[in-house]
């Protein structure tokens, strides 16, 4: 009986209880290693003499929300702030490589001659999106929970805006069964660390093909790398695969928490204590995503050699629909007659640029002289001359804009 | 072989190919149906004049991804007004019904006492939330993807941020790669189904509880129940059944989606053909879940009196700790004394409030002859005039609120 | 420069590599933490001859493999001996309280008689069923990947059934790039524990449902509950909410690793270093959720008189309709005027058992005097007493067939 | 009023009923489309005179329990054939293409040379794993829960057993609030759709990565290959890629069933309702997933002699380990210096085949004039005739092996 109320002390809610929790369960239940991780953003640091006011009146449901969402806060600005290097990296790159042409894939297929600045800054428009979701739901989980008690409110007249103030959040929650159950910030934060691990694993993938010995565009540093226990000659890109896989990861956490919210009545149940463990994995996932992925863009080398030998001209073929187009012929004919073109090399088993004007003035007549100005890649990239297009205007445009935007976005 | 050309013959890469297509094929690959329902969106039906030019340069991938985010952008301003009605119906009840108290719960245990319009305003909220997501991710999805061709752009000068003012768009896309196969919003637009679904999910979860025998609390309009083939006595809210079970296959979208989305490369790939079933799926089964919603919630009768009496004395328990922190009591001190009272109302199988103060002073020599006022809900109730809490003033101004924010949204 | 020899020192494919691992990547790659728990499992330990001769031919890819084999194997075993245990408490109690009456469920509103025992025994099929899922799928991974190296195979002429022998394993795997990549069984069982933990996630939400004060048929022991920081009163069932929740938890892990399987292609991928974290978790988790299941099974107690006193003569609705059809009515016409005598009772606003036969020979002249004879809830139950029914006959016969599964299961 | 009485006529519960049901309501709960699908399954085709004495007792939900599992019974006949035949493909090709050689890949990096029918084998090998799947769960799922009326059982002492044997179901049901809602063989279903998919989708995969030009090991058949409608080059392996993106769909089909299953109590709610929509379209998604798939192997093209070409000397790397551990040397070490001969050709930038005896002579003394037998791929390959591996004697074992797994399920 001693025994019991030694174990049963610490808990405030001693007073009625007569029966010892099961061990088995204290150890079920037990949130203490989150909880410590939200320590530095417990409210008891942060406000020390209106806390003291604060005590009465408040419940674990309004606390534990408050903590979480001033956790948040913080978590965010640390991830925006890797998303931020992240992002430069590429656009740096962008800037120093801007001369180097490859093959722009479709499909996996061959499609168009492409800047490889272009494929990088692709990555950009993504992580730029990411960033201004994090901002949006950010924002949105700036809102004050403390102050709603259990669920009815606070009766001891407490002024909420100044606690808000105090905390620096933007608002004060507006009903108080809402305040202590809403969980759309974790529900937001996780999805949104999902669709980030997608682009990243697109990303990932793209680099682990491109750094295959038969596409041979780039490769990892070695410190990116590693290699077979059995097989000496191995170099393989665990990092990309690792970065690849953790999607899965991240998304089953999100998974995970939303069937958990979905089977909950309203206001606080226990099973919302899932919260923390998913967004706390989310968090250190993607630091180390994001890390790594800096580290394997910064190291990456590229052989430009190999880019520019696998450009080949039947990656010309809509430049001779466009050539007709621009001879006056319609494009769905037009591109009838490229094909024809591309099928006529594939016949005679040469390539599209080796056919002869004579060969092409058996698909038509349009063809002239000015036919073997088309086989230069250089000027085949600068036509996409258009806003967001692949010529070397654009990509410098391209530039300017992330930038500005990095600039923006730096505190 | 003719036979072959005949069948062959619409499509536009055909001047290459030689051989026929499985039917079976041709069938999976068919997004003939989903492609109709972006008819109305097509930008044909928009812009004559300017299409003529746009035809050349034009590929299907950038065609498409244009058509969703006019569909898109169409979907979300039908959604907002469902939306927006079904808040209205929640806002209505709240002002008509303030004067209705019920138990509040929390873990499904009776808490403490609060207004019916507090639960039904809590709703609104998270609504309240999902309009703005809604419109954050419109916002973000209003970015003209037309001139991106392919992947590299379009080679005609064509003037893109004209285009995106005769469509309507915000912004014209920045990368001809990234826009392409960007679907963003559709992850987002399946997330915040998915999400406003869990809302809906939970709020059935509560009404299908609070319409048992044992809860009693609500009843159901006929034209939202069913009866049973087999019991006659039966009344069913299979309503609110089908839409607590409409979350899970919501969110069984958006993980189709998803995890499609994360298996692919850079660029258009086939897979992405899956976004258009989804998007049009969460759109149809969104708009049966916010009508039914919002006929169960127009016609739901209430039970005043049966909310009435579940009130019990213990539910005040609260109140006692409160009463002795007024009295200058530490809260942790009182809350156990609080609990004392209870454990010893169970002992003497009493009600809390048929306690003698004799025996209250058993517990603590603070208690007076005013521990009897305690026993009065409406003032437990209006004791939680903060911000945000259950009192009358605090649901008027969550009222105002609310309507405010419906009048600003109003078109 | 002697600082990375060092550090490369004990990496198996230091000799080709010549840059240093980034202590992120490093971290970010670690599964050491993962591998240490396999330590028992690991071959070494079990066959020291025959491990020595392994040691070449043998890659990380095969032998991994083969570890988590080994770990689910025994992983096994220890499911289902805390499944038996769970299964245990269910028939024990079945056998009790055999005589306990209390209204069955349909769409959660009240529906017909039923045994307690029933509702207990239900759950029995469903863990009867995880028992033989669990089993075939141990089975189904009871094949041995060693001796396919890499992705080849062995070239050393080992004797891989002896060793399939010795290390206890039931089949020797057909191919070699299918064994070092086949993570069905991982799979497998993270679903297995999913159905699992949905199983327990209903069986908590029922009783979360039969210990609220509406109904009031159970009260978990002290030892299962906790209460609350704020309200004196409370008394919560934490551990059922926590259960309920991490069915959620599950099946995100399942989620996060099928959508990390299936972004893969062909062999061995590091993506699938998944595979670990989410196999340990969801064994401890089902660990933890079994032994508290158990635990609250075998300390719940029942209030069989609120239990009977929830027993409504509406609930015999369908034996007035069964009373109809024996005395020659068609069922579809039974059911309807049995229909008609609910709502007769509702309109005079008494009891379907306070009708009159005067009342009853309005709605047809098939009602005779024995009609008060259906106004008794043993006899109701017993009625059933087909195969599987909640008559007494039956669900003896129901504790028989369960008991006798147990006996067989019992090692 | 007239009104009403018609359009609730034919409602078995209309005899409470005095409200019309909303007609989006009626339009929301539709299942009438999916209750069509099951008629050729339903119980009245199948046993007339039977039928006549079960309506009576007999619910919907027991008896919908029951049509769902006598067409999963004949969807699984009709999806095992479609999986026969695939398999026989597979096997058929790798019996005729045994000679020919190519890369064998982890982590997308070339590993080891292989036989092209060893990859073929792969497939067949989890495939076979889905045969012996869905045989079990089919088999589980033969319970008859007829005779179970709502949840209670049946009053009317129905001979189950010998409904069970006329309807050709295995075993009978035993405990009736479980049959009404286990739906265990649902969720079993899609996830053995998800993982069948998962399978394929990393095979068309590999076919993706194949039919690249980079690789160009594949070309697929003009019948199951899209162009582009820009490009007039391309030929897109669009039916693979509408397989891998299923994968996705599927899993999402068995997400949305798993959540909204976690989401209900004991016995049948409507939200279960979810069930049958889930399971036609898994059905009818995997009809045309294993029919295009049987199509496009076997109409796949393969270039043998791209094949041969892809295989280079530093893939016999670690033959030169193997090689040395012959010599005596300790693999770890041999490892070592094999390393060190790949690092020693990329310093030279010669093959590795290149490198004279005197080169490796500077790694080890143990290098022989034999070393130069090494470079022969033939036998590389077919030093791997351990049980399982890609030597020409394993493969062939294990096409024994596929055939008599076919020839056993040969109906």
């Amino acid at each position: 009986m001693a025994d019991k109320t030694m174990t049963e002390g610490n808990k405030l809610w001693g007073g009625r209880f007569t029966g010892a929790t099961d061990p088995i369960m204290e150890k079920f239940n037990a949130s203490i290693s989150y909880d410590k991780r939200m320590w530095e953003a417990d409210i008891k640091e942060l406000i020390g003499p209106v806390a003291g006011k604060l005590h009465t009146g408040r419940s674990r449901n309004d606390q534990v929300a408050t903590d979480m969402r001033l956790w948040l806060s913080d978590a965010s600005k640390s991830m925006k702030t890797l998303l931020i290097q992240l992002i430069s990296v590429f656009v740096e790159r962008a800037k120093n490589e801007i001369d180097v042409l490859l093959p722009g894939y479709t499909h996996l297929q061959r499609a168009q001659p492409i800047r490889w600045s272009h494929w990088l800054l692709s990555y950009t428009w993504m992580l730029k999106r990411d960033v201004e979701r994090l901002e949006q739901l950010t924002d949105r989980a700036s809102v004050l929970p403390l102050g709603s008690g259990a669920l009815a409110g606070n009766p001891f007249n407490i002024d909420r805006p100044f606690l808000a103030q105090e905390l620096d959040f933007k608002e004060v929650s507006g009903n108080s069964m809402d305040a202590v159950s809403d969980r759309d910030f974790v529900a937001e934060f996780l999805f949104w660390g999902s669709l980030l691990s997608v682009h990243l694993s697109r990303w990932a993938e793209d680099l682990i093909l491109y750094s295959t010995k038969e596409f041979s565009y780039v490769q990892l540093s070695d410190a990116y790398s590693t290699g077979s226990s059995l097989m000496p000659q191995k170099k393989n890109a665990d990092s990309l695969e690792l970065i690849r896989g953790k999607a899965g990861h991240m998304y089953g956490r999100c998974t995970g928490f939303m069937m958990t919210l979905k089977g909950v009545p309203s206001t606080y149940n226990k099973d919302l204590q899932e919260d923390k463990e998913a967004m706390f994995d989310v968090y250190d996932t993607l630091t180390g995503i994001l890390q790594v992925a800096t580290g394997v863009m910064s190291t990456l080398m590229i052989d430009k050699e190999k880019m520019k030998s696998a450009l080949s001209p039947d990656m010309l073929a809509t430049d001779i629909a466009y050539y007709l187009v621009r001879k006056g012929i319609p494009f769905r004919e037009a591109h009838g007659q490229s094909g024809s073109c591309v099928a006529l090399a594939e016949k005679k088993q040469c390539l599209l640029s080796e056919l002869t004007l004579e060969d092409f003035k058996t698909v038509s007549e349009k063809f002239e002289d000015d036919i073997l100005e088309v086989w230069n890649y250089e000027n085949s990239v600068d036509q996409y001359s258009v806003y967001g297009g692949t010529g070397r205007s654009s990509v410098l445009q391209q530039i300017n804009n992330i930038q500005q935007f990095l600039k923006d976005k730096a505190v």
